[in-house]
């Protein structure tokens, strides 16, 4: 996505959009000027130019990135055929997957303000795109009986939810393991579909 | 909250709110001047200065508005005895409160990072006892043998996220009515707590 230039670039890049992740994270996009990512990757804002055209690519680049993350790791883990099982894994790799990038999590929920239309398009059909999945779950459960629950769409909107929630109060030094968290949130997903 | 002088305070200091809310939710807290709010309002940025002392104090005096509105709403609608019946009002409630407040909603959980640590210890605990409401229920309704759940306060959490998460999609234009979703909502908390 990012253009790069001269003999470092393979090292930079990814500097860069680490730099920027974490700026946007703790300050906000619009509150962060390229002169500070410049600063954070120890470069000049002129050699930021030679990686990306401006702060939006770099946004869009970062959302982009993390949802074609998200779509590779879930495509890494096969899905059971059986709807409850196939259920379970996805959440459980939701959970897994989100708490171990809270900051591109919190970029990509919060600053689709400040992308532009045009990418805004973009960054929402990948987004759908990993949904589906779990829309195309629910769908076959309730086909074949295992489920009982109203819309598929809506119930997918609200298992997201919830289980991105996980991010808000999770904390690795906190009374609770990831895995455990994980199980309790998988029971209350399999009797929220009725299972 | 905030100090008031000048024969206009009591119209002034909600436009000031109003548009510090605005303005943030827009742009982010850390995007936005007192000098852009000043002219959101239509005043010298140093008549700012006669409601509120910074930035700061805008934010805060936000987040505790919001907060304590949330407490006296939920107070002025009394929850019946039995829990199930409690969890569904609690459901709509928050459904609905939620809906009708989506600047303040979104302030309340992207702006924390921008909260000075004794702000941010304040807003929190208005937060958990809104929180600690729900978790009542749940414990009761544990005690009492109607919900099949774990931890009450890790119920609490998903709860609150996945009804909260309504936000991010509902919209009055859209094909689904805000009461027609409540409904949807509360069946699948039903579900969730075993119910």
């Amino acid at each position: 996505m990012a253009r790069t230039a001269g003999s470092h670039s393979a090292l930079t890049a990814p500097r860069i959009r680490a730099a920027a992740q974490s700026l946007f994270a703790r300050h906000g996009f619009a509150a962060v000027s390229m002169r500070q990512i410049a600063a954070e990757v120890g470069v000049q804002v002129g050699a930021l130019y030679n990686y990306t055209p401006d702060k939006q690519s770099l946004l869009f680049d970062l959302m982009v990135d993390h949802l074609d993350d998200l779509m590779r790791a879930l495509d890494a883990e096969p899905l059971p055929e059986d709807p409850m099982q196939a259920l379970e894994g996805f959440a459980r790799f939701h959970i897994r997957h989100h708490a171990a990038r809270p900051e591109a999590v919190f970029i990509a929920y919060m600053e689709l303000r400040n992308l532009s239309p045009e990418n805004f398009a973009q960054v929402e059909a990948l987004r759908h795109r990993y949904e589906d999945r779990l829309t195309a779950i629910l769908t076959r459960g309730q086909a074949e009986g295992q489920f009982r629950i109203g819309d598929p769409r809506i119930t997918t909107m609200a298992i997201i939810a919830m289980l991105t929630g996980v991010n808000t109060w999770f904390r690795e030094t906190g009374r609770l393991r990831l895995d455990e968290v994980e199980t309790m949130y998988w029971d209350m997903t399999r009797q929220l579909v009725g299972g």
